[in-house]
Formats: structure tokens, C-alpha cells, sequence
């Protein structure tokens, strides 16, 4: 295994009515808290009602309707919120959305400038406030790592920011909040817990053993839960696994000993700054093209293994294995609704150059991803999802 | 998945030369430093004059003699030198024993009587020093819990000590450490981690599939570094996995959502506390008697489910799978050159019905466990691990 370090304070309430704990918990950092959510539906839902009430004895601040893709828009107006009614702490109650908003949100206001230069320049972090968190959507494992991805509109940059002292303090995990998630948004949500693993999982270290079996037991959890969550919405069992399984794939747990850079996001990322889509739809459709156009004799060996421990696939001949796993992969995305096509996206070649070139600019996918990608691997990759 | 709370924020520094960081560490906390360790293992090592010169600055004192199974007599003595140095910070330098004893110091210090009434009484536990640790036997997981086992001689009891407040603030996990521990303690903290891992994973709830997942991940690395670490002690691959999962195996993330008491712990605890025998090694007898004792109807589906996910037993029929994967279990601990029966560590029958009526009385398995056990359930158990 490689050496590593492994911190992660966030105190994690998982189970149903555990939102109760907010007053107490709240209450340890001040009077003053904004309220940080995206549409709708946690008044429709009526969790918004349920906050209103269990805080009435704070002072309640809000910044409303923070896009799927969060902007740096949406950030700079919470930062001038918290400023403004001296903010003792966020409560961002949605999806990895509202927590990575409330992340930049949360470090700006304790920066003088742009909070988009926190983006650009970590180094310019140097404090922020304290972030509590009610989980309603599973996907981005937001609510309980320390990174945040922001786009930014004008540039169509969409970026991480990540820092120690950007983990939530608390993050409250009500799997019933999943009840009422609409079809697809559980189907893009576990496209990207599994994305999340595979690109943990798909690294050159192969001596990270303990690390690996993890991954494939987020990876079969998902697969076993996700049809009974889209069957029976209220199955509180199948809520509950693929909630967790969304808050363990991306807390830093599934990379210990291992690590290098993400490819399947690069090249995603680029996909929803250009064209806002949704992030879990994107990679849906790329994952599996990437795993066809890396598979090679160097990496089988991996996709094999990933193929019998994961799917159970007997197949001996390694090639074969990997190709099977594959395509069940791909299998799988589509069962759960997703499109498997960029054009089912309303996406076309025209920009491909020009994103290719972005992916590899913003990431390490040319020099430190599983297989090094250059702009026109990435071309080929969108190319075979065209559809 | 029954809810729960997760909320470990222990800072661990995993890998060759992490302890390099102690002086910093140890720095936020002041210079007066308490270091407790067991016999002359690390002075043999050299790990002991690591330590000095990295700590030259700070004012070190000295608890040593630790036991194997850590006596209250010890934790009263690093309580007096906590009052009389004025301690800032306790290193614990060792294994479980060093670390359990160090977390009952750390919390005697701010308590005005005897150290044994927190063990007996939780609510009287205040406040804790905060501990480092560097860790030199994998086995317990004490590095990244509140937990801790203390012996009163006085009265042959063996009790665990918890509290939120009993987390090492910071551990380093230096597998290169392990390269010198005798055979006999790699295969016995082996068996301690598998142990740990058995009580989880059986547990009534089945609802908690992904938790059931890990659980099986940290077995097979076990099972499939143990040996490696055997026939090549300076193997770090193998001592890296064996001592990751050593912490993951009792850092709270292997019983989210399920939960009960553990029974093969309660009926070893006794043994070493009359006894005094090595802790794995008295659980590696015990466990295969009892994982037999309690197969049945209601129970064959879970144990088969053990022996396929884990052992890759393919047996259609759940008894007899169930059956192959015990015998594996019982192979495999010989296998490491671990005792099967209680007449080879000399232990007879004579106290069996004592022990017995102890291990019932102080654990909850006559009521919260996998499969209730009464003292004549535990005295059959321990019969049929006489030998």
C-alpha cells in the first residue's frame, strides 16, 4: 500500500428521523445560520417545513435555487450573505450541489476576494466556516470529503477545490429523504457512486489489496440495490445501503494505499461545463467507453478481476472476462434508464476538440491516470459515444 | 441498516517513516509527554531511540512494563505520573495493551479516584488527556476506537472501557514495525482481527449488506496475507493490508447498521483474565467451537454465506457449506501454527462453570447476541475446545 494519510472528522447521523439532532448540534456554533438549497422539492417534501421548525429559536438566512452544476454565481451571492448577517454556520440541506456550493461558500467568506480564486489557488484557504449537511439526494459522497466542484460560466471552467478544512461537521443522513428522488435522479446518483469507485478502483497500484475488495462491495452493493430502489421507491433497506454506499465512495476510504488521477471525470466534467448535463447521466455514457478504449494487455488483468468479483463472471480467459464485465456494465446503466449516447444528450462532435483539450489541461489524465490520456484519446472516447 | 452514528476522527499516518510527524504532532498539545510501552521489544528495535531523538525537545517520562493483558495496577501508576509531570499528551507505543492502558491513564488523570470506577462506571469518565499512538502489533484496532480492555486482578475481571472522548488523537501506522514481531503474535493478532470481524458480521440484522461486504473484504485479506507475512516477515505488502485491516477491523465502520453483543469475545476475556493467556490465541480457539455450537436452521444461511463470499465454498446446500467454511476457519488458524484446544495453552476444566457464570454475567450474549448463550451454553462451548 502507499502511504497515506486518513482524517476525516465528519460526524455522520445516518437513520430515519435523525435531522432531530440539528437544534443541539447547530446551536454549538451560533444563532446565525443560512440555509443553503437548490429548487423546490424540500418544500414539496415538506423537509423544509421540518427545518423552519426544529430551528426557531435561530436566525435564518437562505440562499435558494443553487443549479445541479453549482456556479460560482450562487457562491459569490452566499458569500455576500454570510457577510452580511454574520453567518455562524451553513446548513446545506439537497444533494453534493448545495454541500460543494456551501464548501466555496464557506471558505469565501473568510477571503477577501473573488471566492473563485479559492479555486483556482488553493493556497489562498486558509479558514472557513462550519458546514452541516441533510442529505437528500446520494451521489457525489459531498457529505463527507473535503473537495467541492464549481463551474464557472464564463470561462466554462467546472473545477475542484478541496481542503481539511472543508469537511462538513455534521452531516445528517435520512435515507426516507430518498423516498420521493425522482427515477432518474436515482439512476445518475448511482451512475455516480460507481463512477466515483471505478475511478479509485482503476489505478496502476496493484498492492492496495484490502482497498480493492472494498470498492467491489460499494460497486456489487450498488448493483443489488439500485433496480429495488427504482422498483419500490420506499424501500427503506435499498434507501439505505446505496446512501451509505454514496457517502463511503468518496470519503477517501476507497483510495487509501492506492491513487493517481480520474479519468472518466476529466472528461465528463467538460460535458456538463459545456453542456450542462447531468453529471451521473455523463458518466454513464463515458464510463463504458473508457473501459473499452484502455482495455489492453497491460490492463486486463485488473478489468478481468474487476469482472468475476464484481459481476461474478467465470469466465478463465482474462480478455474475455474484461470484455464481459464491460458490457454488463454497460447493460446495467441502461437497465437503471440511463441514456448511453451522447446524442440522446443533445450532444454533438462540434466541441470535442475543444473540451478534449480542456480535460487534459484541468486534469493529470496525461500523466498520472490509469491510462495516460492525450486530447486525441479523449476525442476518440466522446467519438465512440456519439451514438 | 439500523441507524447509526459514525464519527471517528482519529489522524492516522499510514506507512515507512510516517513518525516523523510526532514532534509536530505532539507539539500542538505541549512538551510534557507521557510515553507508555510494554517490555524491551522497541528498545531491541532501536524504535525506542527513534523516538528520543525525535522527542529531544520535549520532556519525556516514562511508564513501562505494560502486560499483555493491560492491569488496572499499571493504569493507576500512569495516572500518578500524569498528576506528578503535569502530562500535556500520552504516547502509546506498542499494541493493544499499550494503547487500552493509555486511554484509562488518559482519563484517570482528570479523575480524583481510582481509575477502576471508570471502567465499572462509564458516566463518571469527564475528560481524556489526548494520546498518540505508534503502532507495533496489528491486532486490536485500538488505534482508531474508544474502546479499551483493562484487567483487575484483584477480582479476575476483564472489562471494556468506552467514550467518545477515549480517541487517539492521532496513530502511526508504520508497517515496517511489524517486520520484527514474533510469529506467534502475527498469527495471534491475525485471529484477534478475524475475531473482531466474526462478532460483526454475526449479527442478527441482515439488512446491512454493504457493512456484510467489508466485513468479508477484511477476512479474505487476512486469510490471504497472513501466511505471506509469515513466510516473509519483511514483506510490506502483506504488513500493510494485515495492519489497515487490523484498524478498519474495529474503527466502528464494520458494525454500521447492525449491532449486538459479541460472544466469543466474552467467553476468551474470561480465559485470559483467570488465565492470562494471549488474547487471539484463546479467540482462535474458541471461535470455530462456537461458530459449531450455534449453527442451526435460523443461522445456516448466514454461516454459508460466510463460506462462499469468503472462502469460495460453491456447495449448493447451506448446512454443508456452512460446515466446509467452519472446518476452513479452524484449518486456516492451525495453519498459522495458532493452539486448536485449551489443554495446550493448560488451561483444564476446573473453572469452566465459574467462567462461565463471569462471561454471561459481564456481556450481554445471554440476551443481545447472534445466538443467546446461557452458562451451561458457554461451559458446552468450552468442553468441546478442551482437547
Amino acid at each position: 500500500m502507499n502511504s497515506f494519510r486518513f482524517c476525516v472528522p465528519t460526524d455522520i447521523r445516518f437513520g430515519e428521523g435523525q435531522i432531530s439532532c440539528l437544534p443541539e448540534e447547530l446551536g454549538k456554533y451560533g444563532k446565525n445560520v443560512l440555509l443553503v438549497y437548490g429548487g423546490g422539492s424540500i418544500k414539496r417534501s415538506g423537509l423544509y417545513d421540518t427545518i423552519q421548525e426544529l430551528l426557531k429559536d435561530f436566525n435564518l438566512f437562505e440562499l435558494s435555487g443553487i443549479e445541479p452544476n453549482p456556479k460560482i454565481t450562487s457562491v459569490r451571492k452566499g458569500v455576500a450573505l454570510c457577510r452580511e448577517h454574520s453567518i455562524d454556520v451553513i446548513l446545506a440541506v439537497g444533494g453534493g450541489s448545495c454541500i460543494d456550493a456551501s464548501k466555496n461558500i464557506a471558505c469565501g467568506a473568510y477571503y477577501d476576494g473573488d471566492p473563485w480564486d479559492l479555486v483556482i489557488d488553493r493556497s489562498k484557504m486558509t479558514k472557513a466556516l462550519p458546514i452541516a449537511v441533510v442529505l437528500t439526494i446520494c451521489a457525489t459522497g459531498s457529505e463527507m470529503n473535503c473537495g467541492a466542484v464549481i463551474s464557472n460560466e464564463e470561462t466554462h471552467e467546472k473545477l475542484e477545490i478541496a481542503g481539511d478544512i472543508l469537511y462538513p461537521a455534521l452531516s445528517v443522513c435520512d435515507p426516507t429523504y430518498l423516498y420521493t428522488l425522482p427515477a432518474r435522479q436515482t439512476a445518475a446518483g448511482t451512475a455516480d457512486i460507481m463512477s466515483h469507485v471505478f475511478e479509485q478502483y482503476f489505478q496502476p497500484y496493484d498492492g492496495a489489496y484490502l482497498t480493492d475488495r472494498f470498492c467491489e462491495s460499494v460497486l456489487k452493493t450498488c448493483i443489488h440495490y439500485a433496480p429495488i430502489a427504482l422498483a419500490e421507491p420506499d424501500n427503506y433497506e435499498a434507501r439505505s445501503n446505496l446512501m451509505w454506499s454514496s457517502t463511503i465512495g468518496l470519503n477517501h476510504l476507497l483510495t487509501v494505499g492506492k491513487g493517481g488521477a480520474w479519468s472518466c471525470h476529466a472528461m465528463e466534467h467538460e460535458l456538463s461545463a459545456y453542456y450542462d448535463i447531468t453529471h451521473g447521466v455523463g458518466l454513464a455514457i463515458v464510463t463504458p467507453a473508457w473501459m473499452r478504449y484502455v482495455l489492453c494487455d497491460r490492463t486486463e488483468a485488473r478489468f478481468a478481476m474487476y469482472a468475476r468479483n464484481v459481476w461474478g463472471i467465470t469466465e478463465p480467459d482474462d480478455r474475455a472476462a474484461a470484455e464481459q464485465g464491460i458490457a454488463r456494465t454497460e447493460e446495467f446503466f441502461q437497465s437503471l434508464g440511463l441514456p448511453s449516447t451522447l446524442r440522446e444528450v443533445g450532444i454533438g462532435p462540434e466541441k470535442f476538440e475543444e473540451m478534449a483539450a480542456e480535460a487534459v489541461r484541468t486534469s493529470g489524465i496525461a500523466t498520472r491516470s490509469y491510462y495516460h490520456l492525450q486530447p486525441e484519446d479523449v476525442v476518440k472516447i466522446y467519438e465512440s459515444c456519439l451514438g
